[in-house]
């Protein structure tokens, strides 16, 4: 059977908009994604929904959309895969890990392009996903065919892929400033430290004490060291770039913002560098790798001088910043990104692969 | 000349209460002085001065201590050396670096206590105040009889100091979690690397566009980076921990909290632990190691269990809090911890040394 | 029944401290409770009960309390009046409306003093506590000899009563500021408006996902329009000052702090002054009663000159700051409050009760 | 001279992008003019102003915006009317408060269209300018071709106005519940009280400590009490609905959110309604009057059911939410919004003015 023709065709030159839908829409994920196609100039959202809130409208469950008309028509639906394969050519999961699975199955089988949020097809093992995740994967013969959906590193493959499993949004903001160095050699494999900080929506809408505003405003504090279940994808990344197998440390923080990563990445260059004309040659070449990477790409900003990330910079955006600084006195590269969590971490980057899966220009709905 | 004879008597026996005066009371660190001051047992607040509120009352400046009766009565005054130095046995320091030596010399000259809250005493070496904050130290000849105001580790020489130099807020939340593993051996002096949330109040009341309320609120982003002044006190006092010099990487990060700082310390046990065994018996000389430094100490929080550090458990308090954990994973031991940077971080430490310096209860007026 | 010889002798001069518990002391009001009863110069925390945590410490609980020797020994323990009564003079209830009660009733028959933080002892009439409440009131024989929390309006009768009810957030940053007018005459009693901010802690430690931080953070809201239930303490209050019944509106808003409560007031002056010399005697006259009223009262902070209450002025402390103006374009008297709704507004508040029943300085332990 | 024939034409049937430029396009609500303008599907921005910023590129200053190609080449420039004039057909002022009149002048001169954000054209009345902005009114012979941006209210004479006045945040966030109520007659002229909570930036970008994180963070306060300058505009237009002089009682409150304002507002209507009968009747005539206004208002949200209005609904869209109660206790009509300060409080309403004055669908670029 052909691959090619069971899929729904998703012409390129097409200039009627792609039908699309979204199952799982109330979460924080669903929302943005949301706002993200109801302004899409290439898509129409058909579709979202949601168990709680099926039969109210778009604009009734998130008010910021209401002056939209489509968010006055279009209500949540109990989530059913034959309804939507009927309905959609492109199927966004923003759904809970080991949920989504249940809907990709079907939603394939009948022709449906999938773009899925959740964890569960990044992972080309399912033995590594069992390990981290704690139950056996629950449709091991679909990992072949998932593409991981990181344009910037994937866009080939992503032109032709038909389940798309969007990144969480701790990798996105590791991958990203690593990749590179590493297929560059520029930086060991070994020894690899990622401190990150995260805005609370990166919990979910979830009605748990730990969450509650009093409990986070006026906190700082770290949380799920030192295994946390990202680790699987971050050095399943790495060490495909590395061509070794790759092991980090990677300590998760939170903090009172709605939105934002900022990671800290502390790396160690192949090369010493301690006299400052071999600092000024590896900083001459750290900057060449990147702008060889990313020079060209419209959402990875590459900051220049004294400039450091700021998620301020990108909340709402599906920017990455990326600076980095060498320090003699230690002899490691630091690098930081910023990104949301929620758009180039998650539903941005979603709409990203969207686009390049569809030939559109890739910031389309993105600026 | 003796010293002993020179400085005014402060007798641990005394029930009178120790007259102390604070310099430059208008900023956080001072506020947090005089809150701690005016409730404490055995000290009775005679002068505050700050230039900018002259003549003012404590409670017209800090409505907040309205209700203490010398709030009322006690104005701040223009600051002035000699008058000080004849009103209070023990005055602290809460200036910017280099200004605060300016009142140290003729304070001590004259008799009196002083605890520095700044840098200026901090170091042992000149030279290298010079090459961290850029221009000579203002008065090199005290730095030897100046003592580390880090009650736990310098309880001994602080009971005779006649100068004090408080730590700083990132170098108390970095020493007291390495110091007793590297005292210890448990831990290799190479490549430590500490990275560091902090509040907003760690940058002082300067009405600067980047401490602005829009400018830090959903904001997250490094600075200072690669080279922070307070690295030139943190190596100083690990290197004399570990008997070498010890180089360390160190990256702060503003985060939109008013007070805290949250401490995340990657580091290198100096035996292997890969196989379960291993890690046990590491595990336990840690908690041995941190039990036999800090079992005792009224201000150290040990972590058990689950737990780890939030600023929120000790915002307000002296204490600060300390979790770890081994990775055999990376063969790392990770160790975090949280601190208020103007109690723990500042004042609080500063009333602490106070109190040994006096002989009262470690506790007075902290609890 | 002679009720001063039932009461456990609670003797003004006693020297050895007062042994008090806190029934439900888990709760926000109940942690604050705890922090202020701790350092109390005149109190011995003897038990804290909660339901939730029994078995374990205070320094567990609420690591904040760690350096205290108590909260290294104190455990809570599930609440049994019976056993209360036994080890403690005084006990403050921090339980829900309706719950305060069940512990009131048997506590007060074996000769406990009862501070009561609900709402269940504030209302002189069963009546309009079923109407505000829901339900029946649970020991109405009790509503007589109940005494309203409020030292500034109800200091003599504190002074004896046995069963205090602690006023509510909201009723006293209206209470401070409007009852002197009133009862001067100075303002009508008709068409009071109350607009007040809270911040988050009022809501209690509910996971709710109104409250989570994602929810409360970035948002401003009105809630409980029109007709909240601590309307009735308020209009009762209100009424007894006026000397005729008072209904007033009151609209209670949300805002992204942890801490405090702001309330602005709308208030019709009996004498008209739109001249500018009406204008200035009426103010005399507002200062003039303020002054009578609060001049002396150590909590209630009354601005001059330009200040406006700012509720991080007030925030950790007991106190309340009032200021008023004059419009001579709409002829109101706008006053405004600012208060900690956990301290004066609810815990500080209770203590400051406790200090005038028991003849302490009324500032003890709230400094 | 015939006005029609002097102003470029801005005709509503062109398919090209109307030239547009943003003079003072550094602050909070330029920034947000360029957010709105960059996507607008029939503007292109050709200049943007800013003394600080001249040379530098949007993207550079504005770190959100890199991903778009115009952020990157479109550079700040020196403002100068007469390059201005040459540039764009339509120029947006985000000017300080006199400081705008003195580009309209020359601007119009040249036949350009002015959108202006500052208050500068506003009042019909120099005179009330002159009381309430302590200064003379810079240009008042174009006071009466100024049209006031409220699109909802002014739709017909935005339609040809060569000059448009944006109201300010305030201002709109009353002006929209109240005007309706006023001509339908249902709420008397007198009384009216306002009380509006705003968000930080609503101070603008100015380093003055009254704004930094930890003087605001935590802080409720009122401030302006009790004349504010933008009274000025609102009682013009609230006179104007009514059709008699009105004058309002108006308390700004400034809360820790970076956008937003919650507007309360106290209002009498003209019936009694005490009775139930009364109540329904008067609920159903606000209903009416309310969707006759605004029922096809696609910025305006009636809020139906328990729904109240919340900022976080609106931040980021050119949304207000309106919602009210009756209180048959006080007799009061209560009616709140919320709204973006930046986008319907300013930029958002002034790029509906543009697309109204241009003929362009209404939400064109603000979905």
């Amino acid at each position: 059977m052909n691959a090619e023709k069971t899929v729904k065709s998703v012409a390129p030159e097409s200039r009627s908009p792609v039908p699309v839908a979204i199952v799982g829409a109330s979460g924080y994920s669903g929302e943005e994604l949301v706002r993200l196609l109801l302004t899409h100039p290439h898509a129409e959202l058909v579709a979202v929904t949601s168990r709680q809130y099926a039969g109210q409208s778009l604009a009734q469950v998130f008010p910021r959309f209401a002056s939209h008309p489509r968010a006055q028509t279009l209500r949540f639906t109990e989530p059913n895969a034959d309804l939507l394969a009927r309905q959609a050519q492109v199927v966004f999961l923003a759904l809970p890990h080991g949920v989504a699975a249940e809907f990709a199955v079907p939603l394939l089988a009948q022709g449906c392009q999938v773009i899925d949020l959740s964890a569960d097809f990044r992972l080309r093992s399912a033995a590594v996903y069992e390990e981290f995740y704690g139950h056996p994967h629950p449709a091991p013969e679909l990992l072949a065919q998932a593409v991981y959906g990181l344009p910037e590193l994937y866009r080939e493959p992503l032109r032709e892929a038909r389940l798309i499993a969007a990144p969480g949004c701790y990798p996105t903001s590791i991958l990203l400033p690593v990749v590179p160095l590493l297929r560059a050699g520029l930086i060991k494999p070994a020894g690899i430290i990622a401190d990150s900080l995260s805005g609370v929506s990166g919990a979910g809408r979830k009605a748990e004490a730990d969450y509650l505003f009093v409990e986070c405003n006026e906190s700082l504090r770290p949380y799920g060291v030192p295994k946390h279940r990202h680790l699987s994808e971050i050095e399943q990344e790495l060490s495909l770039a590395a061509g070794t197998p790759v092991v980090i440390q990677f300590t998760p923080h939170l903090a009172p913002v709605n939105r934002g990563i900022l990671t800290t990445l502390y790396l160690a260059p192949t090369k010493h560098f301690q006299q400052a004309a071999e600092a000024s040659e590896l900083g001459d070449q750290v900057v060449a790798c990147y702008r060889a990477a990313y020079g060209k790409e419209p959402f990875v900003r590459l900051l220049a001088g004294k400039s450091l990330p700021d998620t301020k910079n990108v909340v709402g955006t599906n920017l990455i910043e990326i600076a980095w600084r060498l320090d003699p006195r230690t002899g490691r590269l630091i690098v930081m990104s910023a990104e949301d969590n929620l758009v180039k971490g998650a539903s941005g980057q979603a709409i990203q692969c969207f686009n390049v899966r569809c030939g559109w220009p890739e910031t389309a709905g993105l600026l």
